[in-house]
């Protein structure tokens, strides 16, 4: 099997065949799973914590190894002017997220988890085969070895389908990225309690229920781009469907406006307006100690901002009990929204190929301050009446658009606590203009995807919504 | 003409064509430069710098404006041990390199400059069509506009080739990244004076002499694979001018070491290396005040190591006078190394197509923490008798290579004082081991050209060495 990055169309394999598992079976095991959980998690007192502190003289609360991660300050400037300060995860190690497939009957199966998180809104949520922070997996924490992670690292390991460094939310992380992974596996994998296989098919099928499929498990299945549907082989509903599976061809990456191909844009003009997008950004950011970031106070309970007016977030503790993670109980620090965003992909058919307006969003946590990200994503409280560019909120206001996704998924539970974004796609219609304010551009599913294969170009609720996008027909 | 990111045959023209200006025309014209320069630089003490000036609570050095560049400290620590620290240049504004490329009796020429930078060697070198820091083209030290600017940016550009944002010394510099751009002109370009036509073949000929082609000038060259040597119309010199027009080819990049390409590894195990490569780094580094940078002394006249035993570098002071530049005059900081660097490519020829050894090189002050480098980069005062790791040591003594490039070129002259590095490409024989340690890999030119369409993948030195290698027959 051989993807390669410019080579799509060779690693077709058949979605939609026979399962090891029936859509039945699977959601009996996985009602067994949630009642078998046995774990609580309980909001406590910064006081409370096991081997975390406050740094005396920096407030950065870290754990007493100096692993796992740190909430130190962010500051970022224009010039001499502050433009943000704000409490924000730092975790320089780059963990594993990989997900082992494997042929059954000829059809490609991934092997996925019911795991724990302690923010998970719904406790446990499917996951990758592997989740593993480097602290995880060198044991840290003394915990179970990270079962499967074999045969993602070392001398032994199945073949290597995905292999790049991805990013996650600029606005909570500082610069972090996981390793996403996807391994072949030809001889055979035993399967461990709590795991299961599914096709692609079915795994994709799951974005269609709430807070199930959980981020990391999205992220890593954003980088799978393979056996999508295709024309020959299954019958578009509508055109809407008949233009998402052209939008995943080959031949649109290179085609050009000049060439006549299926692309708006050429993928040069695609870099060459991210690069643009990219020195636009005039301010820089840097850590700073928690101590220096005003605004922001700190009680017994939780990290605010001043005045009890936050709209963002607050830094909370949390204590878990549970069996099912490496280690039987343990506290700590997880950053709590203030309520559910809101992420959405306006697309359109341009010559009858699905487009998706990207927008070039910068974000004060991420490594190269800029990626492609949805065409709106709303903060808590705000809705898409509040999108401020006119040219979108005029189409959205007037319901000139036809929602072909919709569902609320969680980000990150080990972070994040209670962390809800409802995702959307929608489709504009025709007469939506191609013609766009410079932050945006009208870009196929087949150019993000080759964009894939690298890090630093789609953030992390793009990538959600294209692996959303992956589940229609 | 439209490369686009995957499409270099398509991008194909003639380089070796009749040219505007004929080498003799060109020398007559540079000796000119040379001898009308009238520009003087001169070390002087820190307290003779104007509008620069050491901030007293943190040591930095920087300018009145808040713009151009500061120097900081580097602390870089792996767990709570420190394993380096340093000043360092901090300039996180993205400025231009840009080429302005026009055709002429259907041959591409170049529009190249006559620049001098206070740190160059011999005041003056070959330099792209623009070289502007964003303080530059919003004149924040209100001289002159930049010439052929707006070529580049605003509405009325010319057409967009090439534009990625790429690195530069990850050693020197923190997290530095410049914009490399090429636009084509199809309309009257007036030649400026100090500016002059030259064709691509031209100007990669002008990396046979040392010290002429300035770094700008070479990692914009390195990004424009375009009109390379074809077999069709260049009859190779001997059997590694053959290869190496091989290792230009198209079908290269896909091939695979299961498919019988022409590449040793595919581009995603490539891709899959370099991920690894980054997840091996336990470090992290953040910048710091300077009065925190541990071993480091400051005098009136330098900022440099303790104890006199420096092999790296120390930070000066000069002024300087000149007519050619934006402003007639001014006082700058710079970075002196201690002595030339030495930079090589190991190739060897792998089924008749050449393979570069690639080496994932960690440095830093680069954003991404490795990049990839040529196969050794040795400080000051060492040789390739000093190479560390016994396979290149033991062909490297034997003298049992052939070299095929081997000129001293400059550094950053805006920045860095007198900084050389000795830059060879060697040829080892067939029976060099394919096999080779974590760190380092064989690849095309082909595979390297396509990982250029984006950023923090090739480091500078191997940049400008594969701007030598075009220049190769």
């Amino acid at each position: 099997m051989e993807p390669g990055p410019h080579g799509y169309a060779a690693a077709r394999r058949e979605a939609d065949g026979p399962s090891l598992t029936s859509s039945a079976e699977f959601h009996r095991w996985w009602d067994e799973r949630l009642r078998s959980g046995g774990f609580s998690v309980e909001r406590i007192a910064f006081d409370r914590l096991d081997s975390w502190a406050f740094d005396p003289r920096t407030g950065n609360l870290g754990h007493d190894s100096g692993r796992f991660f740190t909430v130190e300050g962010l500051r970022a400037r224009e010039g001499s002017r502050d433009v943000r300060s704000q409490p924000i995860i730092h975790q320089p190690e780059i963990g594993i997220l990989g997900i082992v497939v494997k042929e059954f009957n000829g059809v490609l199966h991934c092997l996925m988890q019911a795991k724990m998180e302690p923010g998970n809104v719904n406790t446990i949520q499917l996951s990758p085969t592997v989740q593993a922070t480097r602290s995880n997996y060198t044991q840290v924490h003394k915990g179970k070895v990270t079962r499967y992670l074999e045969r993602f690292v070392g001398p032994d390991r199945d073949q290597v389908l995905v292999d790049v460094l991805q990013s996650e939310q600029g606005a909570w992380f500082w610069r972090k990225r996981n390793r996403n992974m996807v391994v072949l596996a030809t001889g055979d994998v035993p399967l461990a309690d709590n795991f299961v296989w599914l096709t692609l098919a079915q795994v994709r099928e799951l974005t269609q229920r709430d807070n199930l499929l959980n981020m990391d498990a999205r992220t890593v299945l954003s980088c799978m781009s393979f056996a999508l549907p295709d024309k020959a082989e299954t019958a578009p509903v509508d055109a809407f469907g008949a233009a998402l599976v052209r939008s995943y061809k080959d031949e649109t990456a290179d085609g050009g406006g000049t060439g006549g191909g299926h692309a708006l844009h050429t993928q040069r003009e695609i870099l060459s307006w991210f690069t643009e997008a990219k020195t636009r950004c005039e301010w820089s950011a840097r850590l700073v100690p928690m101590n220096e970031v005003a605004g922001w106070t700190r009680n017994d309970r939780e990290i605010a901002e001043a005045g009890g007016g936050g709209k963002d977030f607050r830094i909370i503790a949390v204590e878990v009990a549970a069996n099912t993670r490496e280690v039987a109980g343990w506290t700590q620090p997880l950053l709590h929204p203030y309520g559910q965003a809101h992420a959405a992909f306006l697309t359109r058919p341009i010559d009858g190929v699905l487009h998706l307006l990207v927008r070039a969003r910068p974000e004060y946590g991420l490594m190269d301050q800029v990626e492609m990200a949805p065409t709106v994503h709303l903060l808590p409280g705000q809705d898409l009446d509040d999108v401020s560019e006119p040219f979108l909120r005029d189409v959205l206001r007037a319901g000139a658009v036809t929602s072909r996704y919709d569902q609320v998924l969680s980000e990150e539970g080990g972070r994040f606590y209670n962390a809800l974004t409802r995702y959307q796609i929608l489709e504009a219609q025709e007469d939506f203009p191609l013609d766009v304010p410079p932050e945006f551009r009208w870009v196929t599913v087949r150019q993000l995807m080759d964009l894939l294969w690298h890090g630093h170009y789609l953030n992390v609720e793009a990538r959600s919504l294209l692996t959303c996008l992956y589940s229609l027909r």
